[in-house]
C-alpha cells in the first residue's frame, strides 16, 4: 500500500508505551492465583501476549491529545483492551463465528471449554468498564454506547444476519456495519483517553474532531484489515487468511474489489490526517498551556492515519 | 417459614414504585425499533414482563437509606435488573446450564438462537454499567467488582466447577458460591442506590452497616430460594421446580436439610435487620437533614429481611 508512514513517529510511540500499557493489564487484571483461578487463567490466556496494543495506544493518544500526560490514562487504555479481547473471545466462539486459531494460538474456548470462554468473557467486559470509570463516569457512558447494542454488539449482530446472503450485500451495509462493528470503539478510544486528561467535560469544539479523526480512523484501519485478509499470511495475520472469505463475510475488497478498496482507505486516512488538525487547533484555543506539546501530538495523530493504511514497519 | 414481613412495607413500597421502575427500564434500553431490531426484541424479551424486580427495590431503598430521594436512583435501578437479566440470559445457554423455562416462559436462546442470546446478554451488561454511570463513577466500580470475575462471575464458575461433583460439596463452599453468584449483586443493589443520593463518597460508617446488611439480606434471600426450589410448584417459580437438585447444584437444604436451612435464614435476617438499624443511626450522623424520613426508612429495611424468608404475600 502506499501513504507510507512518513514519520515511524506512531510505531515509535507504541514501543515507548508498551511497557506500561502491558503492566496496566497486569494491575487491571486479578492475579491468576486469585479464586477462581482457572477463570483468570483464562482472561489472562486471552490477553497475554497480546497484539499491537492498537485500541490503549489511541487511548493514551487521546489523553495527550486532550492535553494531559497519557500516564493518567494507562488504566482506561488496559479498560480499552479488555473489551476489544472480550468481543474476540465471545466471537470465536461456537455459536458464533467458531474460530480454532486467534492471533497464532487455539481460542480461549478451545482450551477451557465453551463456558469458561463465555464467562472470561464477561468478566473482561465488565473490568473494562470498571476500568474505564478510573477516567470519570462521562468515559463509561462514552466506552458503552460505543460497546453496546447501538454500537460494536449491534454490528456483529448485523454481520452475522448478512453472512453467506449476499442479497443483503451492499456498500451502505458493509460500511454501517463496519462502523458499529470496529469503528465505535476506535473512535471510542480516542474520547475515552480525552476524559482520561482530566480537564473536565470535553467542549463540543474539542469532542466534535476528535469523534470524526476516530470515526475515519476506524473505517481506514478496517478496510486495510479487510484487504490484508486477502494478501496476507497466516503468519502476519495471527489467524487463518481468507477466512473472511470463508464465511462470506461483508467486506469491502469483497464489494468493490482490491484497488478500489485500497483507494478509499488512503482517502480515508487523509480525512482523518484532516480532523486531526482540526482538534489539536482546538484543544490549542481550549487549553494553551498544552501548546508547546501539540505540534508533535498532531504529528503524531497524523502518523496514525498513515500507519492505518499502511502496516509495512 | 415464619418471621413474617410483619407491616407489608416492602411490599407496599415496591407497589409504589413498580410503574416507575419499569418506565426507567424502558428508558434505558433502546426502543426495539431501533437497529438492529431483532437484538434490542431479545432484550426487551428478556426484561418484559419481568420478575418483581427486587434489585431495583433495593437500589431505591439503598438510596433512600442514604437521605436521598429514591427518584434520583431509578436509572440506577434499571441498570440493576438489566444485569441481573444478562446473567439468567447467559446461565440459561447450552454451555451453562442449559435451561428451556424461565419465569414461566422460554429462555431466550429458544427463542432468539444462542448467537442472539449471548450478545443479547453482552449488551446487557453493558446497558447496565452505562446505567449505573447515572449514579458516578464509584457506583460504576461498585457495580463491577460485585459482578465480575471477583464477584457474580466468579461464583457461578464455581458453582459451574462442583456441580454433580459431592467430593467438593462443603457448607463452607456453598457460602462462598452463594456469597459471589448472587450476594455481591444484592449487596452492591443497596451501594449502587446510595452513591445515587448524590450526597458524595460514602463515609465508611455508613458504607460498612449497609454492605453487611447486602450480605447477611442476600445469605438470607438464597437459602430461602433453595427451600422453595425443593417445595415450591412451577407457577409458584416460574421454572421447573427441583431444576437444582436435577443439575446436582451446592444448596444448603443439600448439604443440612430444610429445617436447619430456614433456621440458618431467620438468624441472617434477624442479622441484616441489626445492620439495618446500624446503618440508619450512621445515616443520621451524617446527613441530619434525612433524619426525619429514617424510621421509616429503617422498617422499611428491616421488613424486607423479614420478606426474604418469608414470600408468602
Amino acid at each position: 500500500m502506499s501513504a507510507a508512514s512518513p514519520t515511524g513517529a506512531f510505531l515509535a510511540f507504541c514501543r515507548q508505551w508498551a511497557p506500561a500499557v502491558e503492566q496496566a493489564l497486569r494491575d487491571l487484571l486479578p492475579p491468576v492465583t486469585a479464586a477462581p483461578c482457572r477463570l483468570h487463567e483464562a482472561m489472562h490466556y486471552a490477553l497475554f501476549p497480546g497484539g499491537k496494543r492498537l485500541r490503549p495506544m489511541l487511548v493514551l493518544l487521546g489523553c495527550q491529545a486532550a492535553g494531559g500526560d497519557p500516564t493518567r490514562a494507562l488504566r482506561a487504555a488496559a479498560a480499552l483492551e479488555c473489551l476489544h479481547t472480550y468481543s474476540l473471545v465471545h466471537d470465536d466462539l461456537p455459536c458464533m463465528d467458531d474460530d480454532d486459531l486467534r492471533r497464532g494460538r487455539a481460542t480461549c474456548h478451545k482450551v477451557y471449554g465453551e463456558a469458561l470462554a463465555l464467562l472470561a468473557g464477561d468478566a473482561l467486559l465488565t473490568l473494562a468498564l470498571e476500568g474505564a470509570a478510573s477516567a470519570g463516569s462521562g468515559a463509561v457512558v462514552e466506552l458503552a454506547r460505543a460497546a453496546g447494542s447501538l454500537g460494536m454488539v449491534g454490528g456483529q449482530v448485523e454481520d452475522l444476519a448478512v453472512e453467506g446472503d449476499p442479497r443483503q450485500h451492499s456498500l451502505e451495509r458493509v460500511q454501517w456495519i463496519h462502523d458499529h462493528k470496529t469503528g465505535a470503539l476506535i473512535t471510542a478510544s480516542v474520547l475515552v483517553g480525552a476524559h482520561a486528561a482530566g480537564a473536565g467535560a470535553l467542549p463540543a469544539a474539542v469532542d466534535a474532531p476528535l469523534r470524526a479523526y476516530g470515526e475515519q480512523l476506524g473505517r481506514a484501519f478496517q478496510i486495510a484489515d479487510d484487504c490484508l485478509d486477502l494478501t496476507g499470511t497466516a503468519q502476519e495475520l495471527g489467524k487463518n487468511p481468507l477466512a473472511d472469505v470463508a464465511l462470506g463475510k461483508l467486506t469491502w475488497p469483497a464489494m468493490v474489489g482490491l484497488e478500489r478498496s485500497l483507494a478509499a482507505a488512503r482517502d480515508l486516512a487523509e480525512s482523518a490526517r484532516a480532523h486531526a488538525a482540526r482538534a489539536t487547533a482546538a484543544v490549542a484555543a481550549w487549553r494553551p498551556e498544552a501548546v508547546p506539546a501539540l505540534d508533535a501530538t498532531r504529528a503524531l495523530l497524523q502518523d496514525v492515519a498513515s500507519y492505518a493504511v499502511d502496516r509495512r514497519s
